[in-house]
């Protein structure tokens, strides 16, 4: 029956630079019900405070993306043999209106929760994870694991403006769709702008492992603690880049130097299989500021990993799902 | 007394990479009554509908302006002997809240204006140019030499917005700040939307020289043409540096090919001397989209162009104001 | 029955940046019949003698064209109201089996050309020419508008290899597809391997119009005189991006100083209006050596130019086809 | 009291890419007596032998700092709340004649140091630490922690020149500015012109901590070694980014590959806490051969780590100093 | 005697941008009995199936080779004082003639192997081994530690085209020139085609150490079991730089996030001191997508690195011959 | 006889990318007397008052240079035919040592001019025009066509320094080294320090041609201006890449936009046929600030231009030369 499953153009056959880019070479499906999970765009960087360019985070994703294969080297993991898995085009945005375009973006993905699709998506600044848990995590609060350089926890900017890229999760809490006591960040660090600005999140009861912590802790232990905080609840993956150190990730709109290496941050993702996880992202790939598509490769790299572990992680779900529905007949 | 005018720092004494970069390296100036005409930063791209980065249009304009030095090769002005020149910074912005920021910077300008300061204004991208107009022009319509590859007269974007960079010059007409016929508009080209989409602009009356008319009209006759249009009264210059080819100026958002040179928008703003101009800015700069700084070095060669011109001008007036007192006594 | 034509997305509702970036944002179209016009890529630079890279044209000239709009601002040629115009992907290509991928592009085309479809290819150097001539000009020779810097007709590289990105219309000829009395070639110039290199390409008749003479003639008598050269018969229109001086389009394998600027080419691309035109192609758009996508939006631009004129052409066609066909009965 | 001293200017009022890049976002200084650390640029590199551009250093890591907050994420030093701080410009530089430039940039740091100031300057290439040492360290030799690829203790260049930016650590010591037994280098590596060119540091007795000691020894006996060296006599920090490894900092004349991460210098820096630190620097930010800014923003970020360790220190100090009068009286 | 061996350039003398860009500014030589060690470029990239542009890599390592020295700053090895070292160009390559081109390269080196010299190539992509092999393997296979993201054992591609820089290996094991039980290949990583892509290395009898291994194994245990592996019989070093992660070699057609540092890689490099060593190369540089040279830099560097420890080995081999000759007399 | 001439490699034989990279691919050569023009480098800066880097001029102007064929597409000029050429390599200069380098390239050039070859140079920045004039025009003063966006004939910078590269030609009057009665400028433009600033041009009887004057009077006319300007006796040529526009030619430290094209320049170039040519040189490229190589690509085009027209010449006088001694006998 796998062979029925939608699979990437055969890089043997079509040159990687050749064809459209969808994201991994695969086929672009408009109907949801077609996939299991569901690889988005969301192309919208109306919550950046300083360096936009994420906006074309999901174009430069998707070109480099030709450049992933089938199967995981490590794992084995072979996604598009355990999934319906399909590249189902942007969620509709607004570059001006920043209220509209967090109603657009939610429709967007609610629709996409109600066909039972898992999205994994590419961003976009960090403020469209906020219109993705309104739509997924309306009915109860996800937990979370979240690597990147900032807790995106503060409150307000220029004026009492409660929705920027640096502020999503402080929303999410407060609208009871992020449960912070299941929530762990990963990587934070960079100057702050007061002594004050990680109480929100400490008061809430997030895990916050600055960069320090996990330079001490190693990825082990740090995912141990990780996969202790989220539990076996529903969970999301969200992942900036600029966790990454700059070498790593230029491409970005707020880099800070001394960070998580790409190899540490595979091993990470590789650590969180078995999760209950729900859905992921890969925000802040900002093109403009990339140097030859070394952030984008890493954007499309890290779905790919993503995509890995929640096709393992849903097929077996299913499958013990349909062994229970038998074993109930 | 012209020497106790602010005058750029001496690159002969003070290399041109050392320095802050003010506007010219000329003095930062806090106080508007201090200058005659103020150089002002406008780093916001709030109305970009595709490749934002104008934002970040000031400060690489400032850093290029470096290499400007005191006296116009041709004309001979000495724009700094006739006038206090200054930097006053950049107009307060948000960018996230795009009615917020209109309203910022119109007050930032009303200021200026009343000082009786004249600005020559560095953004940004095309929709800083509305309200600039909204303080200037409150109480009487300015007529316009508008440089660009675009008309900027659409009506909305996205959703009925009705405020973006392709739309000020509708706005501006609807609101009464400018005069559509004496406005002339030089270098529109491109694709557009629709057959209709220069009606407006046509409509109202603006005077629009095509890519292909100024090509056969040449310099001199466009220029005859401009001063025609605009007449005796109150004028502003507008220059999108898409006006230029691409070639010249790629660091924008919105690039055309085929447009004019820089040496033909140099003679251009050339023959605007003596006319009214109450204000000047150039627009669109997008330096994430910049080539070594190149369109930035262009940004930077034609405010001094411009400003050269309002100088003599404005002496001129004060002169001839300062002799009509001398002879009424 | 126009409005049923396949239209580009709409800019003011999905921005430029979002979607999936086919030509000019048509819909992907699986099926010729489904389109009178095929927007084609040929991602091949297996001809290349030096620098490589013309491959990734097709993918960058999809994304620049992101910025073309549906109607053209001096003709106001609306092409997508005039015909069914779509993106049909990539020819199949052999990035290691010169000969191999030879046929299998002939063989793309040869479908294209069954199905009665003109098309528009995106290169890919220069030698791709050639097995579309194989395909579309087998029954009769063709002629051609080609703007080159260089003359592609010399005879053998490296060893008696007759097949380069400099010989294929050497090639053409010999094999009969190509009339070299209907053929003109414009901008040709740069140094040249021996005072002897020239000699095929006049003794075979074509008209070259070298760099120096296309200065002194102008833009009007070199339409004249292409116009003459090729007459009423079927023709093609072939457009090396290198005919441009490199500061117009420096991403390209062989650029060579001192040519022609993008609004001469336009112009003279619009003055094909009314010729035979059954297919065009825009090549040698190399990407790892462009700047920031200049060269790939002007391959964009060039194809929207191309595709004004053909679809113009072809509907006049049409039309008269319609009104003969009405009239005989 | 504390909250007169001068304030960066608020990223959440003011966006970062708005307003004069000062360092920090500071305020400019005019008079050194208003400040107790200045922010120092020496935009020069006279003293390369290979690949200028430092000179374009102070700038761009000015540009770079604009990203930098208030706050030390990990120490929880405030510096602006510990003392006053400021950009106090640009040292005076001659770009043509070698000797005059190093005596001016003397005379301006002697300035500072009367002033008792604290200076941290961003190069410029390495020989501008001579001149600051010739000021500073003219009553007793200083201790340095140097973070470099290189020893800089080579002898002379191209026909007896002394004075380069390989030689500024052998001049320091022949003029008895430097103490070489309470100086550490560390990181250095990659090929030498022969076997002898590190005897002069060692038999100087420069404790020499090649890049393979130190990833033997790991950050903290690293730290450890180097503050038994210096001890707790005046001791000055030098970072040269070409310390790093050029994946972190690729903007630098004389890359060598093989360095030490961010992360580690972040550390390292950090572990100086408590030194008698009277001066620090980061130098051979080459701008044009940057990435992105890259390496500005490394350099800058290294300046606000030096900066939070200098302004705890100074104000323990001052603290005990005024303890100490306190108790005498 | 060693005065009389070739020496680089004096960069005290003449600056390093100066002169000729010769591998480490020594001299050409043309006579290949005049050199034991032969710097040989080979500028071909035809069986790239992806991003062509290792053809340039020659080519830009000799540029960036002029940052060389002379002298190994861990070894102490001096390898210019041991043997007679010399950049004698590059092989002929056929940028259009793949069969033709493999032919031209093996007879190159047969001619080096025949005057009894030790070849230090710089690709070209990977597919320049097979013929290198070809020539210097043909009487008894080679070992080979084999330094990569990719095991280049695939079988075809595109139709069954068995040459491609995926596949120079397997090749190599069929033709019998490589001893897959003496052959080591360490770093590999990425998505694969299939689960079975590994397969044939493994059943060959490949010692594949991948990245993860690696990196658990720490960079002396990886050095014990590659010298293990390969033993004391003639042994090949192969350097694909795509084994380093990106962010310290960008420039190259296939990178893989993940990857091992520069570090690492000489550490590793320099624990191949005493072996065996026939020949090595470093593959995959390709300069149209590097960053500022800081790829060709990466592989200047190695092949110095490579140097050093042939130079060596080398010279210990005559001076035991030598010994053993004069015992024996 | 012309068949011993050295020839450049053949691209049809060794591919452009392959060898080393000597100015146009010809011989290596040593030995002045073996050459009648020398191809020079002078890879040095040291004049530079802002943006250095021209010093990386020679060597990129060689890499580029490889693109260079044989014959000249319009004058069928086969200079190879005609004379021996050669790359003589680099003159010795000194980065650190001004006054030390001036004499170091003095000698130099001296014993090409006693060797009675013609040098055609690549910079270097324009400071070495001054001891090239000291070498060859020691005996009389020479006449110029200079091409230029500054006349270079300020005084002193930076505390009276005489000697920068903005000043050579004031130096070389003021030496009796350049007669300026017989030296033409053409595109003088940018603004300048002070309205006096071409005073000093004026008062020795330079003949300026403003950018704007060339405009007007068009390349014929003004090349018969420079033609009548430098008459029949010995003659140098200048060409100084900031002439161009920077569209043409970014990679410069002090460009002016609003330049002359590269087709003008070809032109004006080719318009010197005949004239009395004792050497020309190509300065003021500065890689760190190219794009792509575009600076060098226009920098070694203009040396093939350069020598086309002086290879001519000089055949032409030694034929005559020969015919006057034959019919003297």
């Amino acid at each position: 029956m796998a062979s029925t499953f939608p699979q990437p153009l055969d890089a043997a056959l079509v040159p990687r630079f050749a064809g459209l880019p969808t994201f991994m070479r695969l086929p672009a499906v408009t109907n949801f019900s077609d996939v299991d999970v569901a690889l988005v765009g969301v192309p919208w960087d109306g919550g950046t405070t300083n360096r936009a360019g994420a906006r074309h985070g999901p174009r430069e994703i998707r070109n480099m993306s030709s450049l992933m294969r089938k199967v995981h080297h490590v794992s084995r993991i072979a996604p598009y043999d355990l999934l319906r898995v399909g590249d189902v085009g942007d969620a509709p945005v607004n570059p001006i209106d920043l209220l509209d375009c967090l109603k657009q973006i939610e429709q967007f993905y609610a629709s996409i929760f109600r066909a039972g699709v898992i999205p994994i998506s590419a961003g976009g600044d960090h403020l469209v994870t906020l219109p993705i848990f309104r739509a997924i995590a309306k009915e109860r609060p996800v937990g979370m694991v979240h690597f990147d350089a900032h807790s995106d926890t503060n409150d307000t900017y220029f004026g009492n403006n409660p929705y920027t890229h640096g502020t999503p999760f402080r929303r999410a809490i407060e609208e009871g769709l992020l449960d912070p006591k299941r929530t762990v960040q990963i990587g934070i660090r960079g100057s702050v702008y007061s002594a004050e600005d990680l109480d929100f999140a400490e008061a809430a009861g997030i895990r916050v492992i600055h960069m320090e912590e996990f330079a001490d802790l190693g990825v082990a232990a740090t995912i141990a603690e990780a996969r202790r905080v989220v539990g076996t609840e529903p969970t999301y993956v969200s992942f900036d880049v600029d966790a990454l150190d700059p070498s790593f990730a230029p491409g970005t709109g707020t880099p800070e130097i001394g960070g998580i290496t790409t190899l540490e941050a595979q091993h990470m993702v590789r650590g969180l299989r078995g999760l209950n996880l729900i859905g992921a992202d890969v925000v802040e790939v900002a093109p403009p500021f990339d140097q030859g598509g070394s952030t984008a490769l890493v954007g499309a790299t890290m779905m790919f990993e993503l995509l890995c572990v929640i096709a393992e992680a849903h097929a077996q779900r299913r499958t013990i799902g349909a062994e229970r529905s038998a074993s109930v007949e």
